[in-house]
């Protein structure tokens, strides 16, 4: 099977297609709620998490937050205390109730929040359908609304995840999911680059969707790197484990040291050793670990300890979207849209799985997990936020986050994008977050 | 209406007679469930309260673990992983899931749990039709585990009030509630007692249950004391807020002044003023607080600052329940039953109201709220706690935690009685918890 | 050595008498201070100890608080945040510096803190000697003021033990301390009392110093109660450890078993095993734990749970207090004084020791350890604060604390009175607190 | 007064010049004590900040065991539980005292800790005059030893400033301090840098003092910006401050608004509003803000929320490096080293003023205070830590800090170089840190 990832997002601005793409995603997110009970949309285990039924809620919110409110005059809101109840954290549209307190609420039941989506689903179709076209401003609020909403796709899975594995019961989100291959794995090699000027981000187009943390296009010195062709596996992982990993405070930086104690880890999250065997709670179960599959739900600290005992170090974004940027480059990929066999979403495993782009240079790069990298979440040179209350979309969190690059296994591939930058805290590993190593090759010569 | 307390609750060893005690209880259980929707099954909002489920499954849990563990050797346990779920705090049965995380579990589901309960009824009932009568200890430890299941049904109303207090929408548990009486509310008098040797507590017997904090049946000295002949009301309470009350470090304990400023304490317990007015929300919504009706949900601390503002002070455990057994010795209660006109549960009110056994010398010794005592929980001397896990019911709670007396609305007819002690922690607010007062008669005169 | 406990503590209003009473008292004070390094009177290791600094002028605030700003209409403080600083929890005084920032206050400086203490001390026996005899209140309150800083003089010892205990260098506070007596310890012995009737506590009177918190006398009806003659020992303490005392949960009060898991104890505080031996830090430095001497330093908690395990329970305050009056009326004590061998602070052992009132009846009644007792503390009946701020001496504790009797090996003599009520919380073990057993007597007859 | 910077530090490896550096760092550290009292070296006011005695014994700890138990064999160490007392935080050389336990600690005293440094500087000079001349590698140890000490010098005077900024009694360090200028300060003016390909940071050099993360020299690309030629002033914050710059959630990162909320900075650390005038505490006691000085003591949040609020940013460390480099490579730097009147501690002001260096192109880049960046402490291309414990040094701090660069009025003259990178929490507010502005030439070209 050969996929294909876009290159850039166009902006919809006919009619037809942006209700297409409003009712794909809107479906896509109720699609994934499928498999629950009532009881499994309202758990927050974490604060990091939210339940599903936030999130169904939130993403609705948005919609008529930042579309009906503004371009449908006659808009009616659903409930009055909904604007307080989802609102994330844009503190430019109001208070809003703390994000702690997000698994306390019984109501609004699953039906009123489902009602409260179609509710607003009707009023964006009236919207849309006012005309043949909708202009470019409001286009692109949709769009974002939308990729807005993928994000959210991916956090359900992830949060419901989460809400399983605080479960001794160990429930299964599905135990229909699709096959994951099971062969050879290549040991690693180093892939080099020469480094120097490369150019990365992207600029603001109105006809293409990014996020704003993508932009400008601008320049970056690199010196020259290897970077490993394939993601660290379970089995190399295991290796790093009984060695002594998790014990040895040298292999790791101080606040990763005390995050080791503080929390107690020996292994990546959601493992546990049954009968001297690791296992781990998987989407579809509890499984035992596959050596050969890529290592997942792993801190920055625990990929940046690991390295280290590798005698390596992890990527910076820049030498990660160098090489990614090449890959879409490549002949193959001539025809604008990156082909490949990576699994994301749509391969419907969701779960991290062994290479299948097996022809690439370096594989893996797109799905499987999200890619710790060693760069802290800044913005780029000359980076703007949005204007407007979208502003605290990203830029507010450009302080103490790292980057990871590259979707994963529950990434919609439809929200992927060479320069997509996704951020979390050093700390987090509820999210399918993995790694790959790099090192700075010795023989560089300096200017 | 006139309604009956047992003076005391008789063990029936009769087949009959036990299955109908069951199935009632446990048909009640479930009957108290009916206005909920399944979400409003499992939120824990703070660690005090349990989920609603919770409750469902631990009183299950008791009968399957006490009774059919023990008695019927081909019982099958429902799931093995429930033994650990829902025991709540019997360290002599085995390890537990920790308290704070009952809220977290979105599995076993409602209808789970439901089938698990009808999967132990079905045993049960098997187990008690197989003679005509079962054996003394078995009937207790089955009546143990009905009044259990009562405790719990009282629980289940009041943290079902505390989930819906932590949610901004302000739901109602009921919106056909039965009608509160309103009228006149006579100005509080005080209603002496003489003092001197009193009998207390009960004997252990083997026909008649009672806790095992209840016995052993001894004698106490008091001093001559008066007590008011009604409960504290809103109006009261208010009187103490308008008068700067909850800022005068003065008339406060020196925890319950902790305890105030670390909650930020202004009011009872699910009070809010709205628009100048003070509003309480009530297991039937957001209503105005009625100033003739007791006030609820304080804890022990500022029952006890109102007390010291009022000059007086709380009683004792022992004042009360002397005053409370003069009142069933009086004629009127000859036929060894309780007459009066207590707002207890079958009231359908579910929340304290006026007095309206008019004619008691002291009023409202039952029903409408818990009464807070000035009595530590400590062990009748000579107390003995029961041999085995049972053992764990009470006696370990002998600590830290205050007497409360005579029931309150939530509580079932059937499950109170004169000697009944009931114990909280001093901070507590979210129970039905209200007080009378008391003081010295100065006139006394020492031996 | 015979010595002797007042059986009630007159106020001297004669002025000489007076002089003399503030000038031992607080040079008792300072004399404590002297095996002191300057670096030694800081240190605040835990919120319930206060550094050695602060006690001296807390001490010297009370004086110039409660004496001279009232007597004394020319006084001038000493400074002008001294009233801030070093008040302890009088609201009533005015607002103070909290009390986990006392180890934070590099100033002012020990001398700086003896200066304040000899302007205060100049200025006081001003007041005192502008006459012969001063007037009853004044007098009572420079008696009281006195008292104060005779518990604070126990505090500095107990305080001080903590900023040892808290240093790995494990300093000794003095090498000098009087030599403990070592020889055989009998067998605990069971005493008995028949109960019934007893009075209990004091009467204010204007001629004799007790706290508030003693009055009123009041009678109390007593079940027949057995008590151990001695206190329990440290070898008797080691077979509960050994016995796996502290891993056995059913042996625990709730709270207990808490606060056992929050704190990790495993033994007393200061307990420690070096080469298989246990040794603890005494003030006289690290010594190996003599079997014969009665156990220290633990919380109410442990001498509950060790009382369980042992099969008995520790004696409510009113059987200790009645025990402890029939021996101050025994014909040895006919006049009006109790001769006995008590291990207070004057004995400068600074430890508690094996018995040496070994004609009396129940022994170490008296010095030692504070022994923990099952009595919550509570008002007597009939209760009253004083007026004034000083009514926030003791009042204002009487929720969540034990009551303690019979002074410890660090009370000074002339401070402790057969019906002293000292209270601590349940997990106090910085006091030098221990206990003794007790138990109901089975043969009672109820009446 | 015209001064000078060392562009680079020499390591001496001739006897004589060594034991003269060690001697006056050393000595330097106990004149900075001069002025305390005994009780002011205690103070550990919060975990970040360290009590004198800490940093007196921890600094003479480094020579103890990086220096003398390696290269002296005949060593004995002052005591056998300092090791463990004085270890910050080389996990690789053993256990270590818990950091917040620091002041905790009465023993060892300040004498016996001068003892204590005495005897290891007697050591280390037996240790130096062994020869006419040490080896290379024990060279760069006692110069990084050295430095180490200098940066603690550093941090007994901001650490102090915290012990006296706890008490309320506001106490000044001294009072004899250097006059600051006073003087018209400029209008903020922008100055421009083209951007493109620079040099940044440095090689490792057995002949040249600096710290591993300073190296290597590597190459970065900048884009075209502008710096503002003078620090931001307490003036300038005053207006951010009067124009609700705490209060509006839009200016400020998310972690910095979290940050606000919960320690409730309304204010730089110190300042305090008396009689409607802003004042603020310095070494020289409590003062009146001077409007035309370096605002100070903000952190990188509220730094970072001004820079927004003016409509610009922090500059990168990259795009001061570049401007500090150009300053000292201009033709008064001829002499390799830079001359310039920077208000370091040689200038004894303890305290940041007005600039001084006005003929600079862009002035106070060094003293004054720390200036912080936008870059976050990351490793430079190619970065290797020191081999051994010293690793632990810097490299492991690489994570949730940000960098500083510049010196401050407490900073050594010659601790600092150009390439110096200090690193701090974004929260930290206690060091001597403030802020220039930079922001992006909008008419740039891209490539």
């Amino acid at each position: 099977m050969v996929l294909t990832l876009p290159v850039s997002t166009p902006i919809a601005t006919q009619t037809g297609e942006l209700v297409r793409h409003y009712d794909r995603v809107r479906a896509d997110s109720e699609f994934l709620c499928e498999p629950l009970e009532v009881e499994d949309f309202l758990i927050q285990p974490m604060d990091d998490a939210s339940p599903t039924k936030w999130h169904l809620a939130h993403t609705t919110w948005f919609f008529e937050t930042f579309l009906l409110e503004r371009y449908a005059p006659d808009f009616r809101p659903f409930h009055p205390r909904f604007k307080y109840l989802f609102n994330s954290y844009y503190n430019s549209v109001g208070e809003m109730h703390k994000r702690p307190l997000r698994g306390l609420l019984s109501r609004p039941t699953v039906a009123e929040v489902m009602a409260y989506r179609h509710h607003v689903d009707d009023a964006m179709r009236r919207l849309l359908r006012s005309g043949d076209e909708v202009d470019g401003e409001m286009a692109e609020l949709i769009t974002t609304g939308l990729h807005h909403e993928k994000q959210h796709q991916e956090l359900i899975l992830t949060d419901i995840k989460s809400v399983f594995g605080a479960n001794p019961l160990r429930p299964a989100y599905r135990t229909d999911l699709a096959e994951r291959p099971q062969r050879y794995v290549e040991e690693m090699r180093w892939i080099g680059h020469s480094g120097g000027l490369v150019n990365l981000g992207r600029d603001r187009d109105p006809d293409t969707f990014a996020f704003d943390n993508e932009t400008p296009r601008h320049r970056v010195h690199l010196e020259p790197f290897e970077m490993s062709h394939r993601l660290v596996t379970c089995g190399e992982f295991i290796q790093f484990i009984e060695d002594g990993g998790y014990d040895k405070a040298t292999l790791w930086l101080s606040d990763g040291w005390s995050a080791r104690n503080n929390h107690g880890w020996t292994a990546p999250l959601y493992w546990e050793q049954n009968d001297g065997e690791w296992h781990h709670l998987t989407l579809g179960g509890l499984e035992r670990v596959r050596p050969e599959e890529p290592v997942c739900h792993v801190s920055f600290y625990e990929a940046d300890a690991f390295a280290r005992w590798a005698g390596a170090r992890l990527p910076l974004e820049s030498e990660w979207e160098v090489m990614a940027t090449a890959l879409t480059e490549s002949p193959k990929s001539a025809d604008k849209e990156i082909r490949f066999a990576a699994n994301l979403r749509d391969r419907d495993r969701l779960h991290p799985s062994m290479p299948e782009d097996l022809e690439a240079h370096v594989q893996q790069l797109f799905g499987d997990v999200w890619e710790w990298t060693s760069s802290p979440y800044t913005p780029y040179p000359g980076y703007r936020p949005l204007e407007g209350p979208l502003g605290e979309y990203n830029g507010k969190f450009m302080c103490n986050q790292m980057i990871l690059r590259g979707g994963s296994c529950v990434t919609p591939r439809d929200h992927l994008r060479v320069t997509y930058r996704n951020f979390w805290s050093p700390e987090t590993r509820f999210q399918f977050s993995g790694f790959r190593l790099a090192r700075h090759t010795e023989s560089r010569k300096d200017g």
